[in-house]
């Protein structure tokens, strides 16, 4: 079986079909066979989901992107696509709301009041966790503020947080003022690991190093899980095991990284972990947002920022001033849940249940070794991709590094043109991001098609006609 | 204008309506001319929502409620009715999303980026506020433990918190978590306030009387704004200036008196207040929170939980680690907005934008009367109103105290069989909400009726079938 095959060695298999073909690897033709190699398998789900089509894009150039097309959509790194019962389901709850009012609480199909066990199964699989160890409820930097409550407990000189110099903004910003919270000074405690010099990519081995350097200083670490920029998928096992080694805890941003590959939150002893739903997750801007505590950390005592809603439903709406915390990660609910966007990561989730995270992966990596071969021959110092080459040590992302933030713009307004919708990302880069739930070798090389035009047209030369790619 | 003249005269005024059209207050001749009177006027909104048939509802018996009939919708204090307007424009969302993918961010009708900008001004005009105090995000209970960051900020002996004994169970969970989350024992800060002996109400002069009790010991002083369980609502502008004068900071919660009362946030120099969105506000199960950040504590680096959303427009995307934070109750917004929830709640602004809370205020305060009025002649050892009668010192709520659970429990099944939608609160309570924007005497005098078949019912008398009201 081929996905099965992929992984990491995609690339002799990709090799291996074309020559079986006869047609050049960046042909059509072979994208259009490894399609139909893969389009029977519960990894393709491409139909299940509303693909914008050119015309309704800001800025595609009808003559360079037939407008009844659909366009090339690979930015599900930042926002996922509508799966096509969204609409169906949030109506259902508009529905219901208008001809029940507030008894949809408690009646109708999905009760509102634990509108949540709705989606909790089956996120906990696309994360590898426990049911009993994910809510799912706020947004992601709220959620980030919610762990370090738990998990950031400085005390004399363990007060040191751990996270990558380059971590998103929102994260660091997090990590800030939760150093300010305890009125410690974020200069003093926040220790960032930096890329050698020349380099990139942080090596787990320099993380880990820096990580017993810290030794009993260290309270916490806090790491994307994929980072957002670079692609570079950690080694989470091992970091978080080096940070338990030390004393320390160890919670992973897994923005980027859930739905994209295989995570095993539960196995690799993560403390906890915070996830948006709107990337690969596909349930619309601004998503309800997921949680992850580990089991050995429940029915604790934890300190907690605490709410109605993290009591059990027994109690939750008993009067009396007795905090009666549910027994698993439902504990740090603090709301009721928003039920729009509950149903909306609902949908999604049904798609994710046809398939399993093993199976997406599988094919993911092929989709992402296929992306780097079509690219190989224009990489040297005016481009490079700055993803991880090994496939276990990245997602579905590559990101391309232009040598000139010019022609980085340059590049992505030729790409917009012809029906490309990737992104940019400060400093000179531009992520393309096959998600493995609905992208197809087409659509990647028809990106690739596109993308040696648009470099042409970036270095001046004129946009052409669009030839039948 | 009976509106304008009602307010605290209401009762005189309503009998005297009554006179003039020869029928007693009780009939429906007067309700129906009581909603002609105001038919036209703007705070009249009803003809914007969609109110639940009978039918719908689980608990109707057909032969007391007529399955084609609206329902008398009286719990606009737990979940607003649906405006007619909502799934349009969460629709236009979905198909924004379906046709322009992560284009949606900065394009399009309404652009997701800026989304909340869609609901600022109308949210502020609501609860007194200039444009820059409110901010839209997470949910309520979220809200209060952000507002208590930055404004509960203990040291030394002025570490005490302020609250209603009978506080909702979330905000004292809230209050205890917070205490803990500085070390400090919940025991030893909380500082409750208790009605009298043998009184319901907490007694503007005995709050204030406490707060200066506790003079430089206390932090914070956090109330209900409209009690949810007695419908009192608090003179908070004595009560804040009664903080501020011991050097303490004054937080509300406003999640019964949003849409309800005419609230003066900014007048009243509260320091911070949050609300939800689903009750007087029409949004929808787990609607969108508000938030409130008095300008006098804008760009003055208060200690926040921070994230990326924070940060003026302009330099959001940036990813370089320099916080650079809104001038405004913008700076304590955490991540980018929800997009649903946020137009869910713009439908019903959009209601709002067509009267005023005063002119609200004034309706509400006839309906009121009028239900109180309707009931009287019941009210003694076994039943009675524990709101306050002085309509400045309540909202739209009143609560109907039963001296047994058992009878308020039967009156309750007895109410819904008829169609009758109100809510019932430990210990012994039934609370009625005629919600200013779209209730009508109708609905009232139904209640009334319905609800003195209910006792009898209760009281062991067979129901009958439900005589033309
Ligand atoms: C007075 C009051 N405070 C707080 C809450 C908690 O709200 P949420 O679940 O939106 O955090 C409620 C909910 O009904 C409430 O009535
Ligand atoms: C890695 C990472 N962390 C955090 C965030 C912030 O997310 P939110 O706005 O949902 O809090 C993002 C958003 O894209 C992200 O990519």
């Amino acid at each position: 079986e081929l996905a099965a095959k992929g992984g990491t060695n995609a690339k002799a298999c990709l090799s291996e079909v074309a020559k079986a073909i006869g047609h050049p690897l960046t042909s059509s033709e072979v994208a259009q066979a490894l399609d139909k190699k893969l389009s029977a398998l519960p990894s393709n789900q491409r139909s299940q989901f509303l693909v914008p089509r050119n015309a309704g894009l800001p800025e595609t150039d009808p003559s360079l992107a037939p407008p009844d097309e659909e366009c090339t959509y690979l930015v599900g790194n930042s926002l996922g696509l509508q799966p096509s019962r969204t609409k169906e389901l949030v109506c259902e709850e508009l529905d219901k709301w208008a001809s029940l009012g507030v008894n949809g609480h408690f009646t109708g199909t999905r009760p509102w009041v634990p509108i949540d066990e709705n989606v909790i199964e089956q996120s906990a699989a696309i994360v590898g966790a426990e049911k009993s160890e994910v809510a799912v409820m706020n947004s992601l930097t709220v959620n980030l503020h919610l762990l370090f409550v738990s998990f950031y407990r400085p005390h004399g000189k363990r007060n040191k947080i751990m996270y990558e110099a380059s971590a998103f903004g929102s994260d660091y910003f997090a990590f800030e003022s939760q150093a300010r919270l305890h009125g410690l000074d974020p200069k003093e405690v926040l220790l960032p690991v930096k890329a050698r010099a020349g380099e990139e990519l942080l090596r787990t081995e320099d993380i880990v190093a820096a990580i017993q350097a810290a030794g009993d200083c260290l309270a916490a670490v806090c790491f994307g899980t994929v980072q957002y920029y670079t692609g570079q998928f950690f080694d989470v096992s091992s970091i978080t095991k080096a940070a338990h080694d030390v004393g320390a805890t160890a919670m992973w941003d897994c923005a980027h990284a859930v739905g994209n590959v295989d995570l095993k939150l539960h196995d690799w002893e993560v403390d906890g972990a915070c996830w948006c739903n709107y990337k690969y997750l596909n349930s619309g801007p601004g998503a309800i947002g997921g949680f992850f505590v580990h089991k050995k950390h429940h029915d604790k005592g934890l300190p907690l920022l605490a709410g109605w809603w993290g009591q059990k439903q027994s109690t939750r709406f008993n009067t009396e001033h007795n905090w009666d915390p549910e027994v698993d990660a439902g504990a740090w609910r603090l709301s009721n849940p928003p039920v729009l966007q509950t149903v909306s990561l609902l949908a999604s989730l049904e798609v994710f249940s046809r398939t399993t995270m093993a199976e997406l992966r599988g094919k993911s990596m092929l989709l992402t070794a296929y992306l780097e071969m079509l690219l190989e021959d224009l990489f040297g110092s005016d481009l490079s991709v700055i993803t991880p080459s090994a496939p276990a040590a990245r997602g579905c992302q590559l990101s391309l590094k232009f040598a000139q933030e010019r022609a980085c713009l340059a590049t992505f307004s030729a790409l917009e043109k012809r029906g490309i919708v990737v992104d940019h990302r400060k400093p000179n880069v531009i992520r393309v991001a096959p998600a493995p739930l609905y992208n197809t070798f087409r659509d990647v090389q028809r990106f690739c098609f596109a993308f040696r035009e648009a470099l042409n047209e970036a270095n001046g030369e004129p946009a052409h006609k669009r030839p039948k790619v």
